[in-house]
């Protein structure tokens, strides 16, 4: 199957002038799962994670199967209210508002290479917020990893230069 | 590694009262994700699913390395105001207040056979709740599966008594 022709858009969703992209119908069907994840598997296999992190909550849909299949562990970052203490907060700005992220403290993260995973690179906010979160653990950020870049908006600016950013598809 | 020497006890989270189990460290050790998903598989497999179905946002993490070990198709059930419409919605009420849940309509469900996967089975509002969606879709629910039982909750008697029930461990 070709997944992205399972992509569906939908105009004016979360807030007025922001088309999203909706990854769901991708993942009920199980050859579109299997082909994302292999397919970003093989993006980010040559960075050599030890660990694949990902920001609430259509991220964990991609990180848990690429963690699993990679065997490395599985870092949720969430909003606030949802982990309990002690947890390591970060602000960020967000395409539809602002918000904070968060991670528990104290998960085995020092040291270890991280991959961060979402389902689409916007603003890049959000990811950005999860790799300050990883670098506070003492982590080392390795790459960044989507299904959609929307390169019109520059996430890729907010992202350190020195870390590389793939996507399995532009729009 | 025995996995549940990781999950973290929280008392009085995220309400008074309630004894709220971690799952987080274990998911962030490679071989805690590996153990309870394979322990989970193993579970499931004779259930012979078509579709594994997850509440949000921790029964994500779960149920994606899942499907895409047993390769097939994975579907998010939501809060409220995540997904665009159209959408089936059904209340619900937790152990610690009331909520809907809602999942996309026009997923490729009609027939499937559909297992309904979470962290913890409290009092089974949340998955009794998802059931409904996939029985709303045309689904037929043939297993829930967990990684912890709370049982004095007795959220068993919620489930539909034709339909298999697993937990990795009762607590």
């Amino acid at each position: 199957m070709q997944w992205l022709q399972y992509v569906r858009e939908i105009p004016d969703f979360p807030e007025p002038g922001v088309l999203f992209r909706d990854i769901l119908p991708v993942l009920a069907h199980p050859d579109g799962l299997a082909e994302i994840v292999q397919e970003l598997e093989a993006l980010i296999r040559p960075w050599q994670p030890e660990v694949i992190m990902a920001p609430e909550a259509r991220g964990f849909l991609l990180a848990g199967p690429l963690a699993f299949s990679l065997n490395v562990g599985l870092v949720a970052v969430r909003k606030p209210g949802k982990l309990p203490a002690p947890v390591i907060d970060e602000a960020y700005t967000l395409e539809y508002g602002e918000n904070h992220l968060q991670m528990e403290a104290g998960l085995p993260l020092a040291g270890k290479r991280v991959v961060i995973v979402d389902d689409v690179l916007a603003t890049g906010g959000t990811v950005a917020a999860a790799a300050r979160l990883a670098h506070r653990a003492g982590a080392e950020v390795v790459g960044f990893a989507f299904l959609i870049e929307l390169v019109s908006l520059q996430g890729r600016s907010r992202l350190s230069s020195e870390v590389p950013v793939g996507a399995l598809t532009a729009l």
